[in-house]
């Protein structure tokens, strides 16, 4: 049984930055696909943001399906990955927007399903 | 080995419901020291809070000893909590604090560390 106390493995560290890497590009570039795709298919998939709660798969793929492409490019200012055991992480960063000073965050929590590395539960927002 | 992908197994749902109930009675009535317990004792832990960004288990400790006790009261007007395994949950409310009408949301990401259930990431915001 993998530990789940085995904290930032480094393959497992590898594999959730590239995940991590994967859906930061398709976020800049809406590309809608790719993140739905690295997006749990369950009706129990959260994401709260910005300005609205988003509950279950569907509800986040019409939200994103729905949402202007423009002013979505951001710079990242900070971020943390941590991997727990082989099978989950969290990744939390810390981004501008451009033409805005205010400071946003992101956080979601990924869990390896057996079709690969999904964020089951996502919160972004902006520091008061 | 315990399967990830083992969804809300109500043992351990029991268990982690149990662990956010204490947090949520600590937090209302400012028990610091049961909130520190439950956070995991680590600089790898942290916590975008609604005015900031804490990272590391004695940064969140010393908020938490530096903030006001009045005013934490707050309403849970929503809550999820989901299970993978035997040792991961993510636990996601919406509330509303006395005398304000807008909505928070609190997501936390648990781990079944050695010592107990404890909480590796979490974030506070208020939606816009």
């Amino acid at each position: 049984m993998t530990d789940i106390t085995d904290i930032n493995r480094p393959d497992v560290l590898a594999e959730v930055n590239a995940a991590f890497d994967a859906y930061e590009q398709a976020l800049v570039g809406n590309d809608v696909a790719v993140l739905d795709e690295l997006f749990w298919q369950s009706p129990l998939t959260l994401r709260y943001g910005a300005g609205e709660n988003l509950y279950g798969y569907e509800a986040i793929q019409a939200f994103r399906q729905a949402r202007p492409s423009a002013g979505l490019a951001r710079t990242v200012t900070a971020r943390q990955v941590t991997t727990f055991g082989a099978d989950m992480a969290v990744a939390n960063i810390e981004f501008r927007r451009e033409g805005s000073d205010r400071i946003g965050r992101q956080s979601q929590t990924w869990v390896r399903m057996p079709e690969g590395w999904r964020v089951v539960s996502a919160h972004v927002s902006l520091m008061a």
